[in-house]
């Protein structure tokens, strides 16, 4: 994608927002490690999962914010000109591939199905993720200002496993509130919304040039929106999967003071 | 090996995959910290063997990465010129030199020996490891077109130890087999395969120029083709290794909660 100019305000929102990125997901990570004990243990796989998840979106959002910063330079009216270095979009995506299937991982193991059901599903959602995000690349690299571009043809493709993915998961996420305790069942009705409200900001985002947003605006708008739609799917939903296991463990009788002194 | 210029897609391709290789250690290694209690404690001591093998390969990662970056400026045709600098092929030697030998004691330990036998095998197969490592790395630094070049020659040799080393794992891990649970011998008859797989991965990337490869695409064939091995080596291998430990300390009656609590 082309580098247009930018004024101070545009590049620093972005430049800000990549670095309250980084704090988010460090602090949470730590969160995830320092709260283990809260849960009851067969809960604690699911905190260090969310672990995993943060710390390899941190380190992404380091990359991104050091290429963000390399691909301008400040010009002496204090506007920002690309510097002739390209922004590395691509680190979303890699960082997408090994966060994606985690999360999967995450919300199939709070659904507590059986292992012979558990395995299988797991595998037809990863699959599927790949191929949401390995056809979603070739059209970011695109400009454009029409869903009937190639952006918007690699847009529609990735969209098929992206449906299919939500679908699977908001028919088992409803098959699990059953029989749950009401607070729990409140949990689960949550993260359900939560799921549908971060996932689908995503392809929001990558139809926001179709809206007739060009050059900075467009790039700025991609920018900011992918990076808060990373902080809700990622350290926010980390947080709802702690609330759900610390609620299922009160509800199990599991008692942190028991736990750490005995 | 002299550098020639690269696509702007060349040059991502291989960036790209460093960089993911990079966050694939990381987080696999911060699980193999935090999964630890997870597993009985006689088994932890592969966990952390785990840890240091994908750590090592984390940081050689950031080596290889930087050298890569410095090794090439962007054109103002967005093509990639080598920039003067060398690329330091040496880190990955390095790297096998330190995690080879680990990956060997990891394997042992899996199959659960006597000290008695476990101790002149780890010292036959580390020998054997040093003479493969050291005897290709003069082959790596020559360009060739042929098996029946200088290239080829330092491959062959390397190759003798190398085929010991698998001849003799690939032999105790079918005894190690024997009498485990049906679950247990699964993960260990994959475990098998991925060896082959992973191992026999890396002889065939250092061949790659015999196959008509020339220039950028032998380079990018080489250093992505390296990097998938690693990943699945290291990372996958300890998470193969995490499972079969897991296995192992349920099919013993280990139970997280028990270990937590008492």
């Amino acid at each position: 994608m082309e580098l247009t100019s930018l004024t101070f305000g545009e590049f620093s929102l972005v430049y800000n927002m990549f670095s309250f990125t980084i704090a988010a997901m460090l602090a949470s990570g730590l969160f995830f490690i320092l709260a283990q004990h809260r849960v009851s243990p067969k809960y604690r796989i699911s905190l260090v999962i969310s672990t995993l998840v943060v710390g390899i979106a941190a380190y992404h959002y380091f990359r991104i914010t050091g290429s963000w910063a390399a691909a301008y330079e400040i010009t002496s009216a204090g506007n920002y000109m690309a510097s002739g270095k390209p922004f590395n979009d691509a680190y979303r995506y890699v960082d997408w591939l090994l966060t994606v299937p985690l999360l999967l991982v995450e919300l199939v193991l709070v659904l507590n199905l059986s292992r012979q059901k558990s395995g299988p599903l797991l595998t037809k959602l990863v699959i599927a993720a790949v191929f949401m995000i390995g056809l979603g690349y070739p059209g970011e690299l695109l400009s454009a200002d029409s869903m009937f571009s190639e952006r918007g043809f690699w847009g529609l493709l990735s969209t098929i496993p992206f449906v299919y993915i939500l679908y699977v998961l908001f028919g088992e996420l409803g098959t699990a509130m059953e029989g749950q305790p009401e607070r729990v069942r409140v949990l689960f009705r949550n993260i359900r919304y939560l799921l549908i409200f971060t996932w689908g900001f995503y392809p929001i985002v990558y139809m926001a040039p179709f809206a007739g947003l060009t050059g900075s605006t467009s790039l700025v708008t991609i920018q900011v929106g992918y990076t808060i739609a990373d902080v809700l799917a990622k350290a926010g939903y980390g947080v709802m999967i702690y609330a759900i296991a610390r609620e299922k463990s009160l509800a199990e009788g599991y008692s942190v003071e028991e736990a750490v002194t005995a």
